[in-house]
């Protein structure tokens, strides 16, 4: 059939099955797709899209690299074969191709029916870029898959298999990478008449609506429906936020999954236009960014086995929105919140921290730091002989904490949870095995302006019982770690550094032309310095939930040992 | 010419330089191409060929995304091509094809002749594995430079410019990449009488010999002079070894550069055949890792601006060989060690820590933990009332050691050593931000067992003042963070335990086929299962010289949150 020949869609249900895997968990993520699959059978699908490696998890990463992990795998098709019998479905699933274990293997999908495996398709466009390795684990498929479904009413459906990065032509990119054509247009060119992508695209701000649009250019420049089925839930530092849609031939969204929940959708061919999310409008940022984080302490805190969290209250902003945050992924029993007094603290700053802790009903102890305090100062007292104070004593106190904050998870069990958010982690103002101690880092991609933000917006959610003291939101930042420290005595004023932050980190822009922007020459330098010196923290900083197009953590990787200075 | 046509090896002196680059230091890069050539010239070079990125300093990693790096090093190449003029050389860059800034990258090399640069060949076989993630940053060349050496007398050298992963033509791994040709096989098709590579080979035990035996065997193939240039020094986890080798038509050695040291070595192309240090067999592999650590810790103090170091002396056996390793590679006047007893450490641990301090010529101090620990213990009574003692207070004893050796560090500027070994990292035998507090982790990829070796090496290589004291080597291994407490209690035998981690960690081989072997299978399955449920723990590890074919950090990539179980 010739590009852009104009079809009629065919009446078909199709089910969006957007299911939350567990990496490895085959057991698991067999039974999500079977379960799935029926629901959307028993709602008339004829055929159930999965999101990419749903069978696996992705990104399994490393694990690809064990024969024992892929052999696992293949029995769990083996298994789905006979499960899905009845409920046709395509799902996403590593090939192996030949000899020689942890080579010639491809990103697929397969497409099961009446117990059989009626083909395998591969992606094409491996994404080898920020927190993506596909091309340390995947070859690429030299063309994507069209299959024929057989249909109960023995007609057939023509489909076009693509997986996730393969619908993202930008050709300009892909081009240089020798890739000539576009899967998608090889796809309608060879026949198909409906399109598929099985994505595992994870979440970053803003980004939903650039995919949805992108999306629908496609099936408008095809004329043909397009079904996008994402993954969901959080693995490690990554959040999966669903939001499947399905377009018809005009590019019109006709269905959408919902956004970070799993879900099976399904949809009518010939469905009429609904309105989304998007167009609706009711996803503001803030609620995006409070879902992702959500779901990926959830997700992070149930696959790896925990059940409660520990956490720190300053009664500062950050750590109060991380127990926010924490409350509702763990519900308030399970959360305990420690403040760890100083003589540096304010009052204020431990009753603004139970006063949190009250009103999320979440546990709450008073350990105070400055018996440990006293005694480490004294045992180095021989050592530090006619040195004065200076950052080493502050740095103490934050580990002192992290030392008592761990002996809670040891005891307990509970997760430790680090608050500290983007903009200090991207100065370095914050104490390695200090406060930085933790499994989660929750808001190590949040800049301080979106903090605060997101502290506004949680308290508006709840306006009869806002959760975040207000004091927490209007006092002036402070680490209390000597008398009348204040964050603006070290840093640039906070709306100022996360400007010069977001264009330095998640554009790479040069200081010069950071200063061409109209900010101070010497405030661009001090900043660009303090994020290369600082690397050697985040290095060994916990894994954070990545919101944002550029977080720190596997999809930033800078050399520490370097001279490569432009102040 | 045709491929095999046997050649008459013309006379020419080639310089190969294998320098230490620092990434990002243009004018530091700049300065010491320009005295290595001079210095090849001098000895009668006619052309000096360097080693991959030489310019750049290898690995740049995500710098490469930065424009103003880019811009940085376009600079430097434009000063080399005035001050290389006279001395002709190949040096390694990158380079930039059209527009779209951190897009259209090749790794790359230059020659550079009489002010110009006349040519620049790419490398086709990015290496995308272990530590590489070539494909993330660069775009592969379509065929290897073949160029010509325009010589002094007015003769002619056609040359053949390979790079790095270009020799390893390991056609199997390659062809399923889609690259159906040999780089060195078509330089030599089309006519190149000489072969170069430069090359950025790090290190990783016994490496060499196959790397000498490869590259023997394609001069000896092809019948063509091949000249390898690698890079020396330490870059993060990374040591490149140097080495370089030239070979003549028949794949014998002709000269080679030194091993972890910069040197300048020029090689006459019809020289007789010379014993290498591997055919003189001197390196035994605890020499090479010696020099390996010496040069990676030396390397990642002083490109981070450290000249003092500190560690914790536990009068154990992994901190001694630290301390020897960090006395050579600092200065013993520069290096502190501090031994740091509780109630728990036997006096003959005390009086090792000691007598190794005075061995080694190095500082010393004494910081009793009793006073943090009951202070510690007391801050926490209301909270772990009615709770007996466990592995949390032993984490609490490591934790305190931690904070009270970064307060050294803090204060006096000392870079902090972390001397746990790789045993113990993969079963998780050791404290997050306990003692795995420190900027590097100096034997984080030596086995126990290995650990051994190298200390009887390090004293029989000065019999007359062994720098460890034999206790430290005789006494069983204990953690002492609770009384009579040994690694053996938790642990298998070293000797059975490092087997079974090589089996699993660097050749990925699963449960049952270690068992099969002939190891106990409930050992087995809890060695794996310590591997999988301590990944959070080497998440946030330091950064550790990589050493083996398989190290934990920038090469090793498991997620945290997962279910695969093979116990």
């Amino acid at each position: 059939m010739a590009r852009g020949a104009v079809l009629e869609t065919k009446f078909m249900k199709i089910g969006m099955a957007q299911i939350n895997p567990t990496v490895g968990d085959f057991d698991g993520n067999c039974a999500q797709i079977v379960a799935a699959a029926k629901k959307a059978a028993v709602q008339g699908a004829e055929l159930t899209v999965f999101s990419e490696m749903c069978l696996l998890g992705y990104p399994a990463r490393d694990l690809l690299e064990k024969p024992a992990f892929l052999e696992a795998q293949d029995r769990a098709i083996e298994r789905l074969r006979d499960e899905l019998r009845g409920t046709p479905a395509v799902i996403g699933i590593v090939h192996r191709r030949g000899q020689g274990v942890g080579r010639g293997l491809f990103n697929s999908c397969a497409m099961i029916q009446d117990g059989k495996i009626i083909d395998v398709g591969h992606k094409s466009l491996l994404p080898t870029y920020d927190v993506f390795d596909e091309d340390r684990y995947f070859q690429s498929g030299s063309a994507p898959l069209v299959t024929t479904l057989q249909r109960r009413a023995g007609s057939r459906m023509t489909l076009g298999l693509s997986i996730c990065e393969d619908c993202w032509n930008d050709k300009d990119f892909w081009a240089q990478r020798r890739y000539a054509f576009d899967p998608m247009e090889d796809l309608v060119r060879r026949g198909a008449e409906v399109l598929l992508n099985l994505s595992a695209s994870p979440y970053s701000m803003e980004k939903h609506a650039s995919k949805q649009s992108m999306l629908s250019a496609i099936a408008k420049k095809y004329e043909r429906p397009l079904i996008y089925v994402n993954q969901v839930g959080g693995n490690d530092d990554l959040v999966f936020d669903g939001r499947s849609m399905a377009f018809n031939a005009r590019g019109e969204v006709i269905a959408c999954g919902p956004a970070f929940e799993d879900a099976v959708t399904v949809v009518d061919l010939r469905a009429p236009p609904v309105a989304t999310e998007l167009e609706k409008g009711h996803l503001a940022v803030e609620e995006e960014i409070r879902r992702a984080l959500v779901l990926g302490t959830r997700d992070y805190a149930r696959k790896c086995g925990f059940k409660s969290a520990v956490l720190g209250l300053s009664g500062g902003i950050d750590s109060a929105v991380v127990a926010v945050i924490a409350a509702e992924a763990f519900g308030p029993q399970n959360v305990t919140g420690v403040a760890l007094p100083s003589r540096f603290n304010s009052p204020e700053s431990l009753s603004d921290a139970k006063d949190l802790a009250q009103r999320l009903g979440i546990q709450f102890h008073e350990v105070a730091i400055e018996g440990p305090f006293t005694e480490i100062k004294n045992a180095l007292s021989q050592v530090f002989a006619g040195r004065n104070e200076d950052v080493t004593e502050e740095n103490m106190q934050a580990r002192i904490r992290g030392v008592l904050l761990m002996a809670m998870s040891n005891k307990f069990g509970h997760l430790l949870l680090t608050t500290g958010n983007k903009s200090e982690l991207a100065t370095g103002y914050c104490t390695l095995y200090g406060d930085m101690c933790g499994g989660l880092a929750v808001i190590s991609d949040v800049y301080k302006m979106m903090v605060y933000r997101l502290a506004n917006h949680l308290n508006a959610m709840n306006p009869a019982n806002p959760p975040i003291p207000q004091s927490s939101i209007t006092k002036a930042p402070t680490a209390e770690l000597r008398f009348n420290q204040k964050d603006q005595d070290s840093l640039p004023p906070y709306d100022m550094l996360d400007a010069i932050l977001k264009e330095a980190i998640e554009h790479h822009v040069s200081a010069d032309e950071i200063v061409k922007q109209g900010y101070d020459r010497a405030i661009v330098m001090k900043v660009l310095r303090m994020i290369d010196l600082n690397e050697y923290k985040r290095r060994q900083g916990a894994p954070g939930l990545k919101i944002s197009p550029k977080a720190f953590g596997t999809g930033r990787r800078m050399p520490i040992a370097h001279r490569f200075r432009e102040y």
